[in-house]
């Protein structure tokens, strides 16, 4: 038996003020400092430790895995950060308040977009300065892989190439693997492990800073899987 | 033309207590902290960024790295840790006060340890509690690699292997390389671009958490250098 555990980052600023963020790069609020802490002193009183640990590249990821990881005094593993463990890119959602939202293109519509896995949100130009293509750290992306917009469909598309080429083959290794992400980049990997129809993954809705983990088999399917509090 | 930042970590408890450290994992002091920030402010006023930065598995060094990528809004490059960049080995010398250790071995024979290349200070045993081979970070290292004392003409022995693997390839590929890491570890990378002898080495003192900049040309030899205040 083998534990993975997953970690959605702390509360962003932008969570705090109900705004769609996506890969604009927001930092932590005091609250999101709180809880990352909170996740790191729980994983250390139930005797955690990790051999590598897996993040986005991201601050609000990034920053919350360092927390947790000093908290256990383990700064030294390697981490590996990565565009795939991104958030969902919103497209030009992207810094709009989620009420206003509602208020201008109706309730069903952004439901919709944020729920259907099929359903794109209004795209981005490549002109929009919040275009990945002029983030220096989406560089080495194809043109095909720096999205105008994405649906949750897509997210997944995107994540589960790193879930098989780096996360798997860090377990089947037998390491201690902690994946600290987004809200649906995580969503993305416990669709896939628990095998969850579209239905199922819409409901899912994962708290900021809370630790899941999975206990898993040797073929990595799951036993049980709960949250650390 | 090329340029490579090289940092020794912020101000650390133990620097301020006056004790010698080598593989302890001391954290930062409040102006250790300081002088993190401050060089990572200095380094953003001059226009650098990086694309890859090295540092030791040791929480001082990581830590300012860590400080410095969040300043210059970089915290999202690759990371790479390595025990080949920690201070060097100070065998049963680590934890003690250097003035008390003067008093009782008199100040020919410290001095000796401390800036003779090839002088070893006195070594632990495997039973010690600071024995590396307790440490899980060290799982890896052979025995031969797990020291009991370290010259510091052994410190460059193991520092170089990981210049040539990883930080000149980065280079070649025109990668802006931060190298953050401790006051032995970073002499010996300096003796080695530099072509400095013995003698020359060991008058060299650099100071906590002051970014030192070389200008290398295509064969990675030096230009110049400067410390940047």
């Amino acid at each position: 038996m083998q534990k993975l555990v997953l970690l959605r980052h702390g509360e962003s600023l932008w969570n705090k003020e109900n705004r769609f963020t996506g890969w604009t790069d927001v930092d932590l609020s005091e609250e999101g400092f709180k809880q990352a802490k909170r996740a790191g002193e729980l994983l250390k009183e139930q005797g955690y430790n990790f051999d590598i640990g897996f993040t986005s590249v991201l601050k609000r990821a990034i920053k919350t895995l360092h927390i947790v990881l000093e908290e256990l005094d383990h700064l030294w593993i390697p981490v590996q950060k990565s565009w795939r463990l991104n958030e969902r890119f919103y497209g030009a959602l992207q810094g709009l308040n989620k009420d206003e939202t509602i208020a201008k293109y109706g309730p069903e519509l952004v439901q919709k977009w944020r729920r259907d896995p099929h359903e794109l949100p209004p795209a981005i130009t490549k002109n929009d300065d919040r275009y990945p293509g002029k983030d220096l750290r989406y560089k080495d992306l194809t043109e095909r892989e720096l999205p105008l917009t994405e649906n949750l469909s897509e997210t997944m598309d995107r994540v589960l190439p790193f879930w098989n080429e780096f996360i798997v083959p860090a377990m089947r290794k037998n390491q201690k693997v902690i994946v600290c992400a987004h809200g649906n980049s995580l969503r993305a990997l416990i669709q896939y492990i628990d095998h969850l129809t579209d239905e199922e993954v819409t409901k899912l809705d994962l708290p900021t800073g809370v630790p899941l983990i999975y206990e898993l088999d040797e073929g990595l399917n799951r036993i049980k899987h709960y949250y650390l509090v």
